[in-house]
This record gives C-alpha cells, sequence and structure tokens, in this order.
C-alpha cells in the first residue's frame, strides 16, 4: 500500500473499466511523474463532462444540446431511422458513412439476467417518434448476440403492425477473415443470406 | 468524433499508458453513465496527487511528507540499504516483507538509448548517505535486465572500495514455474547460484 493520496488515485483508476491493479499503478506513477500538466487537464475534463453532457432529447444519444449534432442536421435523411443500443453504436455506423438517416439509442438490450426488460430502454420513445414523424423505414442494428437479437425480434414484433417496413443489418462473414474460422452460427448465416450475384 | 468535451476526455484517457483507443471510449462512456460520482472522484485525487505527492528527501520514495514513512520508521534496521530502480519496486519488496531495512531509489537505470547515464539518478545522493549514515549492507535490487544489469555493475564498481558489504538478488527460476519454460539465461544463472542442501 502507499501513502494517502497516491493510493486513493490508484483505487480510483482501477475501478475504470479494463484497468486492473497493475495498470492503475502505470498510469498513476505515469501522471506522477510526467512534466506536462496531463493530470490537470484530465481532472478539467472529467469535472466538465458530467457537467456539460446529456442525452439528446429526440435520440438519446450522447450530446451537450438538448439535440444532439446528427438530430439537428437537417440534410440527413429524415425518414429513415437506425436503432442502437448505445452511442458508441452509432460512431461506429458513422464512421461507415453509409447512413445518412436518423438514428434512436436504446441505452442497452433486452437481458433478463441483467433484469433489463423492454421498459428500461428508450423503446416507448421510439414508439412516440414513429408515431409523430413521418418515418418509412427502422433499420434495428442491436448488437448480434443472444441480448441484441432479442431486442431485435421484441421491437420487430412491436414495430411490424405500424406498416413501417422494418430491416435488419445482413449477418455473414466479416470482411478479412478467414471462411476457415468463422464459428458454425456465422457461417450458417452467410449461407441463409446469400446472394445471386449473376 | 463525438461532440466536443466527451471526445477531449477520449482524447485525455488514450493518452494514458496502456489505454488504447477503444478502451478510452469505454471508460469514458463507463464514466458518464455510472451514477455515483466516480468522475468527479477521480478528477479530485487527480488535482490533489500532483500538489501534496513529492519525493522523500532521503530515499526519493514517493511520499506525502519531506521523510517517506520508510524512512521515518525508527523500528527499521538502520545499517542496510536496499537500492532499486522505481518507486513501484519498493512497494513490490515491501508486499514480501523480507526486507526490514531502508530504501533507495534510483529513479530509473542507465540506459544509453534513452540517454540516461549515471548523473542523471540519485547516485550521488545515494554515496552521500552512505558518507553520513553508519551503512553496513547495500543490497542492489535493479531490475533483472539489460538497463538494470549495467547499473548493478556500475554501482558495485562504485561502493566495493568505500568497504561497505555490497550484495544482489539471487537470479533463478521463478517460483511456481516451469524449468522445461525457463530461458537459457534464467537457467544459467539458477546452477551458477545453486546452494548445497545436505
Amino acid at each position: 500500500m502507499y501513502e494517502g493520496v497516491i493510493q486513493e488515485l490508484i483505487d480510483e483508476l482501477g475501478r475504470l473499466p479494463g484497468v486492473g491493479p497493475k495498470s492503475a499503478q502505470r498510469i498513476a506513477f505515469y501522471l506522477l511523474q510526467t512534466e506536462d500538466d496531463h493530470a490537470k487537464r484530465l481532472a478539467q475534463v472529467l469535472l466538465e463532462v458530467k457537467d456539460r453532457v446529456r442525452f439528446c432529447d429526440v435520440c438519446g444519444n450522447v450530446s451537450e444540446e438538448d439535440r444532439c449534432n446528427i438530430c439537428r442536421d437537417v440534410r440527413r435523411a429524415q425518414n429513415v431511422i437506425c436503432v442502437v443500443e448505445e452511442s458508441k453504436d452509432v460512431q461506429a455506423i458513422e464512421r461507415t458513412r453509409e447512413f445518412k438517416g436518423l438514428y434512436h439509442v436504446l441505452g442497452g438490450a433486452i437481458s433478463p439476467i441483467e433484469g433489463v426488460g423492454p421498459d428500461q430502454l428508450r423503446i416507448k420513445e421510439l414508439i412516440t417518434r414513429l408515431g409523430n414523424a413521418e418515418i418509412q423505414e427502422v433499420i434495428i442494428a442491436t448488437d448480434p448476440n443472444l441480448e441484441g437479437e432479442a431486442t431485435a425480434t421484441y421491437l420487430t414484433r412491436m414495430l411490424s403492425p405500424m406498416g413501417i417496413t422494418v430491416s435488419r443489418l445482413a449477418s455473414g462473414l466479416p470482411v478479412g477473415g478467414d471462411l476457415e474460422y468463422a464459428d458454425e452460427v456465422t457461417l450458417g448465416r452467410a449461407f441463409e443470406g446469400r446472394r445471386t450475384v449473376t
């Protein structure tokens, strides 16, 4: 154990996700020994982030305003909504530059084990949004795991009676991957979703 | 890219040692979404640590006072000094509960590649300390790598004319390890340092 405040810093760092006690110690000593003001800048931005960051009233994405950048952008297609679990997923999709519509962030996925049901997610907000605006397509882009699939199935069942096209992201082989190393489920999905090319 | 302050937080976190862009994003969202005041506490301790933590005037270990806990502790053997590279090493040795003497933290190891020579380390302070106090043994506990060995050799050459016992930590097989997987140098050292048991 270190003396007082150093140990406190190591403890606080060690509670961050993915940071073990050894990494926490390494980071603490780095912060202690660097000449520049990294520790001070990090402290400042940590204080600011909780004050300034909120969630977009419309889509639930992180934002510094009432409405996020994407919801405010009139050049984006206003009739397509892509439903994702987290803000991180919005960024991942934005990086592809493939999608020019709007988003809806659920804030998680249905998981009975973790006690997350449909009521804990922003599904009601999605339904309200679909009732108000002229949305033609909802693309469900939840994670391709058990919770994501359950959420997607639930959403599909909720949305299909509303007369809106509901689609899912394609499952299949990852680009740059090796067929040999693909798991059976992925390979099975790749067969199922095969496309005629001639 | 995220909006403003979130991206700033991700950038600052990503500059910490061992934290890549993905981990930085994960930590940022964790801090943003946790209910408790983890972000605020971390910010506070970051601000405090630079103000309150200094280096012990005697041994160079991290401390909140002019002299560290260990140097102030009169119950510790005052005639043995263990020389280590970093404060982290002091903690590692303290955890073994094998050593009850004092420490001297060099602040690194001799490394011509990184431009660290004997003058950049706290070697002069060690010599002064040995001149003043009645030290009987100096245990050199630098890392068992190229830089650590070079530093140990340099120190041995400096200290041997002073009439003080200079010792080195034993090299050999790590406890719980597998002889088969030990590298040749370690295995060679284990032979060299073998002890008669009957």
